[in-house]
């Protein structure tokens, strides 16, 4: 079954990261533009062989943020805006150099909390020591827009011999996660329902190059190539459950993993069991997924753990066959199952 | 009066490009974020000095389009999402490198009319040979974004040596504009409103980068350094009013213009007359003001007018003294008037 141009239209499903969004884009967005099938790079980042760039690729990436609610434990839309931006940039192994800010504001926009939200941005750059480069401001009418859109596109330089791309993807190599997840998805939720929890789940959201600085600098300082590392991502929007089956898929590989070893916080395990949800489905955005050679897998984890944040980073699982193009996981009762490829996320609007 | 930030909301005016833009800038959005207020490259394009970029400093712009309606006489919002940022770059003296494309959709959107405005996106960006690099998709419920905001932010090469700047304008130094004005916002608001004209007036939405490079070229080719051309803005939010205003503001200058010299279709001449508006306050989408040496004036115009859509390419005036910061218009009558800074634009969602 393939899209239905002439009648078909957009479903909330589209923007949800999982295997609706990725129909739209080889099925609609690529092909309209005239862009071949397989550079998906219109859905992340692109570096860019600009011949005056000299030692060092630039990389380029482009995130709208469309979170609602605006404000969430843990964190808000400024904030997010640009350490998902950050993010992009630092799952390609690129030093975040630059940022652009556009605002889409709905009239009758409180100056009161377009300050607040924007101070945060201010400072969540000057945190990631980052140029607020260049910016736009639009506003449209009442009822047009959902009070504030927030796009960031990101600059940054990819230290030269970096190779990481799901086609590095080997049999043997291990999958590192650096935390718990589903707590950004949870927050977010949580908020939006108004529903109490007594501890309430703060978001995750955090800027990921500090961990993946070190983590490449650690692996160099111990005599490996950074080639060890094949691949970062972050796990936003479709979390943990998307981005695998999408690197499964581009990569042909068969990617297995272990229920057990999964970190999920107390918490956020007991909201997903009330409300019936799947936390590998939830968005993060401060965690990321990491590929590499077994040789330095204890360098990573040792990395990751030095820090507060990363005290619940863990190995878990492996690259395993090279033919596949999909994920299974071993779950706790040691029964093995295919990990879903979900149509959409459970929760739209989730960045 | 400054803006009354625990009480104030935002209105239609802020997103017009006139005074309520700048000040919406000035005192909200920047010291909100802890950005001097002398950094407006907030809402323009951005040079980069970046170590590694070696000759040609990289520009970075970015610009959200939200026109309504979407499809208008000469244009839509496909080819304007890149011919507003090319242009962007093009008025630093920058190639157009790479374009990011991030697309805002409400749930419901026909997959036809994405397909079309996609199309036209696509050939638009092979026209200005340009490489689309990167890419977001986000989805939003009905009524929470008026069908399609496309974000296109975009990464240029300026030649070295070029100081394209406000601050660079001096007296003496003629002031010029590349073909008639108000095309652009006179389609739009025909369409928008169902007016029926004899023969629709088009957009002039163009990349304006072959201009460009073809004037730096001629200057050079004759002897000339290209510093003697200072300084080039587009025409768009606000028109030429707004855009003259902003520029003696920003340099200290006075510039003087002469209301006979001013390109202007007869159909837009007739059309404004007819709604009450005024043509010098209209958004243009391939036009753009350029200031140089007197030396080097019949060079520019020869250059512009080699081309059909620069035929109507004129000397419009002159900066004239060093104090001022404002814009003086002769009438055809010969009276002198300041050319007013509207507090906002007649047309929201232009671009």
């Amino acid at each position: 079954m393939t899209l239905d141009i002439d009648k078909g239209q957009i479903e909330l499903a589209h923007g949800s990261g999982g295997q609706a969004s990725d129909r739209l884009l080889r099925e609609l967005i690529l092909p309209a533009m005239g862009l071949e099938a397989d550079r998906l790079l219109l859905d992340g980042s692109s570096v860019l062989s600009l011949a005056s760039t000299g030692p060092g690729q630039l990389v380029f990436t482009t995130d709208s943020h469309v979170v609602s609610p605006r404000f969430y434990p843990g964190g808000n839309i400024g904030s997010l805006a640009v350490y998902g931006t950050v993010n992009d940039l630092s799952m390609m192994g690129a030093k975040p150099l630059a940022l652009s800010v556009a605002l889409i504001i709905e009239e009758g926009f409180a100056f009161k909390e377009l300050w607040q939200i924007l101070e945060h941005l201010g400072q969540a750059a000057r945190h990631c020591q980052l140029n607020l480069a260049c910016g736009d401001t639009k506003v449209v009418g009442r009822g047009q827009a959902d009070g504030l859109f927030i796009n960031t596109s990101g600059i940054g330089i990819q230290a030269p011999g970096l190779t990481l791309s799901p086609r590095a993807l080997r049999p043997g190599q291990h999958i590192i996660v650096n935390g718990t997840l589903g707590d950004h998805g949870m927050a977010v939720m949580l908020q939006r329902e108004g529903i109490a929890w007594e501890n309430p789940i703060q978001s995750d959201a955090a800027p990921l190059w500090t961990p993946v600085q070190e983590i490449l600098s650690a692996v160099e300082r111990s005599g490996f190539a950074t080639q060890t590392i094949s691949c970062l991502r972050d796990l936003t929007r479709g979390g943990l459950a998307a981005i695998l089956n999408e690197l499964a898929q581009s990569s042909g590989q068969k990617l297995s993993i272990r229920e057990s070893d999964i970190p999920i916080s107390a918490a956020v395990q007991a909201a997903t069991e009330l409300l019936g949800l799947d936390p590998l489905c939830l968005a993060n955005e401060g965690k990321f997924v990491l590929f590499c050679e077994p040789s330095v897998s204890d360098i990573v984890l040792q990395t990751l753990k030095a820090h507060p944040s990363g005290e619940q980073a863990r190995g878990i699982g492996e690259v395993s066959e090279v033919c596949g193009g999909r994920v299974e996981i071993q779950t706790a009762f040691g029964a093995t199952r295919l990990l879903d490829w979900r149509y959409s996320d459970p929760l739209p609007r989730i960045c």
